[in-house]
């Protein structure tokens, strides 16, 4: 049953996976697929730089500075502080930076956000090797195939327990530096397999609102890149890291695997074409319902102070994570509470990054409201959850009248796409709200990053 | 049910776990376990330096090299490369090192081995904020207690699938490296948190020989360093990582936690005193048997061509452990086939480090003898473990006599203690066989470590 690890004959799922991952070329990556690769770096770039404030960047950043280099061949995205240093810990900081402000994107089936660790990872190991622009976004769309699959292989009952983002991503993270360091199919199986027997990251953080969020997407960028310079240096990773009889399907999934989706369709689906970007700041379970709400008070004219009550028909997904963050007592608690996220988005038309403030925490106007919201299990849309995350809502008003609609999809899913205006204007508004003042500096990386497969390299993607 | 992360009173059982080790002082710790601590010390040091050519240690090594500082407050216990880097690093590298060779400490009811994780750690941040003999001694014990008790709390079934010296061991490592760097009761109980939730090590690695078991220490090492120092800086972790809703008994235990392990008899049971001393260089799960085997021929005058076929009665997580290296192909699987380790005991007299070799694995005699070993599962043993871990051998004789033996305790265990001589005489043979020239080195650093609550700092405990 154990095979050689010099042998290079793919004859296991995730064999096959690692062998596209290291085949594909930047000229076989449709036309789409490059462009969508540029609109989701751009957005990751805006959510770095809006997360920049958060203590748990700073915690890291600190360790950083602590351990690492006094300067390396990195950057971080928040370039105001003229910080260099190695790829792991570049990786380290911006992939938590760019998880703190619930605005990166989402890959549905996998339930990960996989640009918040394949971006700041791939981004720290372009600028130490020199990779050029189609290099990075090669490896870009690498790293999404490789994590996503291995999250849908992981399932919904991992997420129940696990953080998918970091447990799968991790090995997303391995397969995109892998890419960029030319690894051989031997050495990037060697990284997979290292990458996934330091998954972690648990929900339990959820409970007490502390910082494990944005240590798991920094450490799945450390834990990654440490696999894939470690491969190069000889070192050997198990080879079924996913199906094995030790491995992460056996030990980190309570329920069902789905092993087809480790390499069904290689190069002709493309995880990183169903990855939806979020307009709304909070969570991303919220988002059905609040695009729901929000086109049934469009509908009937319904305003904020009309509302006697919402229910929300919703799956038990969202159930699991937004329970575990009570009433809100936080800003980030509060972008996880249905009733709460309800209000802002009724109250002010839109859920923003701006609309979640100490100042709406205390708003009594909001917490009112939030009383009045209730979560339903709805059996049909738990049905068809990962693959769909659909959301109804049913609003009961003063009046005595009541209504009912649904959506299939959210504004920034694949069907709903953003346009590039839109993308652009939410990147501005990171920005502002991390508190960037050069103008300029936000158009030339604008430009930079629609224009990336013309770039001779990575460096200076920073603000 | 949440509480505040800023509420300093215990009321859950890690609380209390993490209170005990933020108040125990050095004079607070018996004797006896001041004792121990000097003895494990000097055992892992000697551990860490026959591994050091193991090529985990050797790509570990390039990593911090390529990513750490070009030099730093911490050596490397192997100090021939006049080495040094920051203590997140000198961690990673010694605590790789000294697992590769398979004769570090075993903490059975745990069933981790402790040393392996909290030496390396402490040294490094020992080193780093200069701290003296007590402090490491009692950052030493506070360690161990609280990996084996997080250890004994994640039980059997966590074993099964998880490599619970590192998933336990990182949350002694983080309440090693507090005491050190002198967190209070609310940072060191983030720094557990951080930790715990970056828990991490899957057996597969066990299938095809790879790399991943010094990765997985030197990980528990780096990530635990990571959790104190970014407590430190305000990070913080889950308060219940252990018993909450989505801690690590929840996720990471498909049967039975014990809970009490957790706090029971804090400041009276010491976890260091229960820890074995590995005495064969083999699997500690062969350890039984070989010293069953080995007492069953000397009682009886049995030589190994004398020996026509074994049987050893042993627990499940032997089968479970031992089953996945298949016959020994290498010279690290080769101790984990309980065949060929009997084989050579039995030929040999005994089984120390120098008898694992490339030309032992194509030694006929042992293969033949390897094929004639057979593992019986024994109830009223597997009822026993891991509080004990005991082994019966059953020999028949090419002669067609019988024999069996049993043992209750394996030499280097707590109730069979190796002298001061037999501790000295194996980290000479350990540094032999790390290829120290430098005898006088050697036994200064013994004498240092016997001497280690007078030394006023760890500065240049290496070879």
């Amino acid at each position: 049953m154990s095979q050689s690890p010099l042998s290079a004959v793919p004859d296991t799922r995730i064999e096959r996976l690692v062998q596209w991952a290291t085949l594909v070329e930047f000229l076989d990556i449709p036309d789409p697929v490059v462009q969508r690769t540029k609109e989701l770096f751009l957005d990751t770039l805006g959510c770095a730089i809006a997360g920049r404030h958060h203590p748990a960047v700073a915690a890291i950043t600190r360790f950083a500075t602590q351990m690492g280099p006094s300067a390396g061949t990195c950057e971080l995205i928040d370039g105001s502080l003229s910080f260099t240093t190695s790829p792991a810990f570049a990786g380290m900081i911006n992939g938590a930076s760019s998880h703190v402000v619930e605005q990166d994107d989402l890959h549905m089936s996998s339930i990960t956000h996989p640009a918040t660790v394949i971006f700041p990872a791939a981004l720290a190991v372009a600028q130490d090797v020199g990779s050029s622009g189609q290099d990075f976004i090669a490896a870009c769309v690498v790293g999404y195939e490789v994590g996503c699959r291995a999250g849908e292989y992981l399932g919904r009952s991992h997420y129940e327990k696990f953080h998918t983002t970091a447990t799968a991503g991790v090995l997303g993270v391995a397969a995109a530096a892998s890419r960029l360091l030319k690894l051989d199919y031997s050495q990037t199986l060697s990284a997979v397999g290292t990458a996934g027997t330091q998954a972690a990251g648990l929900w339990q953080f959820m409970v007490d609102a502390t910082h494990s969020k944005q240590v798991h997407t920094a450490k799945a960028c450390f834990d990654g890149i440490f696999a894939a310079y470690a491969a190069r240096d000889s070192l050997l990773g198990p080879r079924d890291i996913l199906e094995g009889p030790r491995g992460m399907g056996a030990a980190l999934v309570p329920g069902e695997t789905t092993p087809a989706a480790i390499d069904r369709n290689l190069g002709a689906d493309f995880a990183l074409l169903r990855s939806s970007f979020k307009w709304h700041a909070s969570c991303r379970h919220t988002h059905p319902s609040v695009d729901a709400l929000l086109k049934l008070m469009e509908r009937h004219n319904v305003g904020f102070e009309d509302i006697e009550s919402v229910v929300t028909r919703t799956y038990q997904a969202a159930f699991d994570v937004l329970g575990l963050s009570g009433v809100g007592e936080t800003v980030h608690q509060s972008k996880f509470s249905m009733g709460f996220v309800l209000g802002v988005a009724a109250k002010n038309g839109q859920a923003m990054i701006t609309d979640f403030t100490e100042e709406a925490l205390r708003d009594s106007s909001l917490r009112e409201f939030q009383k009045r919201v209730t979560m339903e299990l709805d059996e049909e849309i738990d049905r068809q959850f990962p693959e769909k995350w659909q959301g109804t809502v049913i609003v009961k008003c003063k009046s005595g009248e009541q209504f009912t609609e649904s959506v299939s999809f959210a504004k920034g899913d694949p069907e709903l796409p953003l346009s590039r205006s839109e993308i652009e204007a939410k990147t501005r508004a990171l920005a502002a709200y991390g508190g960037v003042k050069n103008h300029s500096k936000i158009e030339k990386l604008i430009e930079r990053a629609f224009n990336l497969e013309h770039e001779r390299d990575l460096r200076g993607f920073s603000f």
